[in-house]
């Protein structure tokens, strides 16, 4: 596409719209708000969609004039503010929503042995001195068992291997006025003597079954998930993790979901292979 | 907690942070800059951590002058941008991370009868003419199965119920360099005549199952969603929906968790329960 001077360089996308990228597009000496009236003008002309304006951290002092502009905040992440105005007035306003839900995990890691589960009590507990799973967020770009792995080890330093899902929560309402999306696992141990993190987790140990299913200071919900998982144990149900890659876009991705473990599909060679981590009883 | 005139009226949360919103403290006449250093100094003894600031969008021309004095994008949405300074210098930086990945909805719609499925042609597709599962973006608040009801019927006029979850898929490097959680779920559609919301959807139809297990504009991965449903519907398995209220916020949340639903548990009234919209064989 080609752009008169004295308008914003942007990236057509498929949908007719403009990404305008303040680190390409930044100069001091610009007057911006000029420069802005002239390249709306332009677009409305061209019948261009949304405009999307990615600016960054260094080159804030553009986001007053752009908020005038009828520019509204969409998501900001990584040192950069996004904005986008939406141009076409006789069509309804049809934008991607931000990112609006936070993901967490929790590590259901299982001693079968003895009967006992690890779990933690938060220095900055909602709920002082209650026992709960180890976990916590979700970093960007990783995956769920991987962050479920990492906050065990990191909040007690038990490393552990993946064995199934057991159940997700979601609910709304929570920080930064975000939904919430909880992802609980059941890991196997692979040592058992814990060296807590002392900043985050005030203590640590490994409790029974028993015990935790009947203590006061255990949340209902958080004793439900060892109810589920041994129910899982029971009817021989794990839901599994398979790794692959998109046929088009080339993304790897992890795809989850249930599979019956029971004692005719163990000859199942399928099977055997989807469930490389899964307890098969 | 005792503010002293010339700082910023802020909320101390649990963990020493401090959150400012210009909804409350914004005042055109103030020399923002000044009263920001003052407050920061302030703070600063007061050993404040995380100091978050909420800056809606008509009082953006708070943001440069706060870029200036080290604050970093957090997150935006509903009109705010937050931004955030960590203060403490001998202690790592430890803020939970924003909201980084969109959440996605697939509806394989099943005729059981008929044993074919609802697919649609995306006006915008990424790959013209393909076939997939209506679906969209799960909004701000919405449940999973409210989200995937939804958008099959606004995208094919289909009423539906739910049946069962059943896979997620989860991969990085998406729109916005955000990651992507996609849940697809069986429906059980209500009603049989298609009316395609024509903006969005080029074409809908029901295609019979081996056409779709086979169809040369079917992706490999949206394949293979069927064939895991069928799977489950052959070893009577079932991801179920429980609707419940945590104990101590008295928040609402939904469960998700796998069962069995064999015949022999069609006598267990608990699992009745909990598999109200499940298909029972």
């Amino acid at each position: 596409m080609e752009t008169p001077s004295g308008v914003f360089k942007g990236i057509l996308d498929r949908f007719q719209g403009i990404t305008v990228e303040s680190e390409h597009e930044y100069n001091a000496t610009d007057d911006f708000p000029e420069k802005l009236k002239r390249s709306l003008d332009h677009w409305q002309r061209k019948q261009n969609r949304a405009i999307w304006f990615k600016v960054s951290e260094k080159h804030s002092n553009w986001i007053p004039a752009l908020t005038k502009n009828g520019f509204q905040f969409h998501h900001a992440r990584d040192g950069y503010l996004t904005l986008v105005r939406w141009l076409p007035e006789n069509e309804y306003k049809n934008l991607p929503p931000c990112a609006h839900t936070m993901l967490g995990v929790g590590g259901l890691v299982v001693n079968k042995e003895r009967e006992e589960i690890l779990v933690v009590s938060d220095r900055y507990a909602l709920i002082p001195n209650s026992w709960k799973l180890p976990g916590g967020f979700i970093e960007p770009k990783e995956n769920l068992v991987e962050s479920g792995i990492r906050e065990v080890h990191e909040e007690t330093g038990i490393e552990t291997e993946y064995e199934t899902m057991i159940s997700i929560r979601h609910s709304h309402g929570g920080l930064f006025d975000t939904s919430d999306l909880y992802f609980v696992m059941a890991l196997t141990p692979k040592n058992f003597n814990i060296k807590r993190d002392e900043r985050e987790i005030s203590k640590a140990k490994w409790m029974p079954f028993e015990e935790y299913l009947n203590h006061p200071n255990v949340h209902e919900t958080n004793r439900h998930f060892l109810r589920i998982y041994l129910d899982y144990q029971k009817c021989g149900l794990c839901f599994v993790l398979k790794k692959a890659k998109h046929q088009i876009l080339k993304k790897e991705y992890c795809l989850y979901f249930m599979k019956s473990i029971s004692k005719e599909s163990d000859e199942d060679e399928a099977v055997k292979e989807d469930t490389k981590n899964c307890d098969k009883k």
